[in-house]
């Protein structure tokens, strides 16, 4: 079983979801009403880290459970957790400023990039 | 096996595959042309309806699974059901004005939630 | 085991990936800054490549799972394979223009209707 992996797992959606509310909060104190995505700085950064985050997803849920699975359950859940970290450092920059948000980004990437570096090095060594 | 589960994922994807159909439909109706995501407020209401649903995707996807393997495979699949019967509510609701898309949206949300928070007990319990 | 079709899940993820990439130099290129999503045509097509990739990662992520525990890892792998073909294409086409989409869209939502059909067929075939 994958306990860490699937704590990990939950802990990112729950991270995911608190960036989610961050965007109707955003438009409560912006004054941005929907369906509308653009209008003031504040609500288009607060929009674009929930979107970022989205945009990440697929890549690295799908590369953390291969890892999980290929090599090892408490290493993804670690690298995972890596991830989350990255997403906070970049969700407090980029909330700051669109130019702060680098440092937390790079560390997110470095993350899903060994997860995914990782699971497939682990799958084609099974396959030849 | 969990072949509940397995047919509410393929049934939830149908709809949303449905809400992307209907972004194309509300494309050729208001005259709002690819690549543009504005310009009419028929159109916008179309496109946030398919993007919110995107949004929560990876959360209910993932928290459906680790609710059917953790827990059971037909209290995951029927809270899953919940969730598209939200979604369908959200997508009549916000399709004829903005303002209408509350209640789909908070069965939805309860649903997601629900099988996040059943995810999340199960694991730590068998962490602990 | 399932080794070709989380090789085909890696794979596409890093189709994704690079898909993503493109955003960030069609930013440099055409000198659209974040949070901005709009305001030259060049960069809304890289954008709506991302995001229309992005939308489809649901639909076909789950159901190339689904195909190949129910039906074939081989099989699976082949059709996920066509899909990223099909994704390629896309990418090709409306990177030059929004009317040069059209092929390669067809190619990889036929791919992804495959898979969910096979899933949803074998999935029925179990319940019944």
């Amino acid at each position: 079983m994958y306990h860490l992996t699937a704590l990990v797992t939950l802990l990112a959606i729950a991270f995911y979801f608190f960036v989610t509310i961050n965007v109707s909060r955003a438009r409560s104190r912006t004054g941005i009403k929907v369906p509308a995505t653009s209008g003031h700085p504040d609500f288009e950064r607060a929009f674009r880290i929930q979107a970022n985050t989205l945009e990440w997803m697929p890549i690295v849920l799908p590369a953390l459970w291969l890892f999980a699975i290929y090599i090892s359950d408490a290493i993804a859940a670690a690298i995972g957790a890596v991830w989350i970290v990255g997403r906070i450092v970049y969700f407090i920059g980029y909330s700051q400023a669109a130019a702060k948000r680098g440092p937390g980004f790079a560390i997110q990437a470095l993350a899903a990039i060994t997860l995914w570096a990782g699971a497939l090095g682990a799958v084609v060594l099974r396959l030849v």
